[in-house]
């Protein structure tokens, strides 16, 4: 019988313990081995934590988005053998805009119990808060990076909104924040409804939601943080 | 000044009170006005978190998928006043296939701060647990009920998660659970894969994912709960 592969989410901002649920700490004593996004970061959480018993015992792998498919068998072994396993992000959910689900495919494939643990995602808060469709959405990753295909793709997607009335997601990384915003309110029509979310669980949370033709009059500060930006087109 | 905007995630099975956040028994106490998708649920709740003081001094207002865009100021005069308003869901997270986006829109525009809060959601867990790609994702509500609409939605969403490498998310609701299985198995092809998830976080949690092949040599049993059905063309 193989063992159970628990997916662990991390905060999503500096110190907001109060994110993670009771049922994540209560699992994860009970963990030996573990698939981690970054092995210094996850010495530092579980240690955070108090609750591990020495982290000299404890079994890392690195598990990332360079994580070749065809070693994960070999990352899994102790799953296979009967161990539990815990897949640790870096930040957020595993398996949603972060690796995971590679580790997750395999479990599956091996009929191990796969069990998803509560905890934050700067996506899923982000729509919860934009006031935007919660019916009927995307996540589409990153918009691209070169100037006339991100023109292109905002645009896309902004038919595509009207179309099926689907609120759009993004993520940016935030050296290229403010780009991204002024591309968005330059590209979307002024009746769009635009959501700017970032540092969100922290006590500088910033979530709004306006009419690209507001947007275009306000400037916005970006903190050094991950952004989600959502939009629909009314 | 108005009063924040806090979105309370409710459980998404009986009893599992450890997938709710520290944060959300934190912020409640302080709450005394609440829009609720169910009065006699949400009281219940509240009750059995036994941190609310006397529940005959808070202010419910109902507020569910058939509130009328136009009240919305009514309900939330409270919140103009420089008061705190939670808006509570039945079952996971407010505002994600589920109502609350009338309540945040309006909060937005009245320039209060929104705040949500972490708690379970089938839909995200549902993703996390599948191994499909959490990179590129659409959750689409319900299929359409009318046997050839439905067919022919499944079949185009298929190509669509094909084209773009889309994870496509769906909900059913518990009476239509074997009907749908049974029309998803029947018209997607053999190599996509399937992801169906329900009583996720109780107990009986079933999270599998197969290729159509298997699914079709498999008889399921469904528990009576809300089902998520995910696939990925591949």
């Amino acid at each position: 019988m193989p063992g159970k592969l628990f997916l662990i989410p991390n905060l999503i901002a500096p110190d907001a313990w109060q994110t993670l649920s009771p049922q994540v700490l209560q699992i994860l004593p009970g963990i030996t081995y573990f698939l981690a996004e970054d092995l210094k970061n996850a010495r530092r959480f579980l240690s955070a934590l108090k609750i591990m018993g020495p982290i000299e015992n404890l079994q890392f792998e690195l598990f990332d988005k360079n994580t070749d498919k065809k070693t994960i068998h070999t990352l899994l072994e102790p799953l296979k053998a009967g161990y539990d396993v815990g897949v640790l992000s870096d930040s957020g959910c595993p398996g949603v805009a972060d690796p995971g689900a590679l580790a997750v495919a395999y479990a599956h494939q091996i009929n191990a119990e796969v069990i998803p643990l509560v905890g934050p995602s700067s996506i899923l808060l982000a729509l919860m808060a934009s006031g935007l469709n919660g019916q009927c959405f995307a996540f589409q990753g990153y918009l691209p990076i070169e100037n006339e295909k991100r023109a292109k793709a905002i645009k896309e997607f902004e038919k595509e909104s009207a179309k099926r009335k689907q609120t759009q997601l993004f993520i940016e990384t935030p050296y290229r924040n403010t780009t991204t915003f002024a591309e968005l309110v330059k590209h979307l029509q002024s009746s769009t409804k635009l959501t700017v979310a970032y540092t969100i669980t922290s006590a500088s949370q910033f979530i709004k939601t306006k009419p690209v033709s507001e947007w275009r009059k306000t400037s916005l500060a970006f903190e050094k943080e991950p952004c989600v930006f959502l939009f629909l087109s009314e």
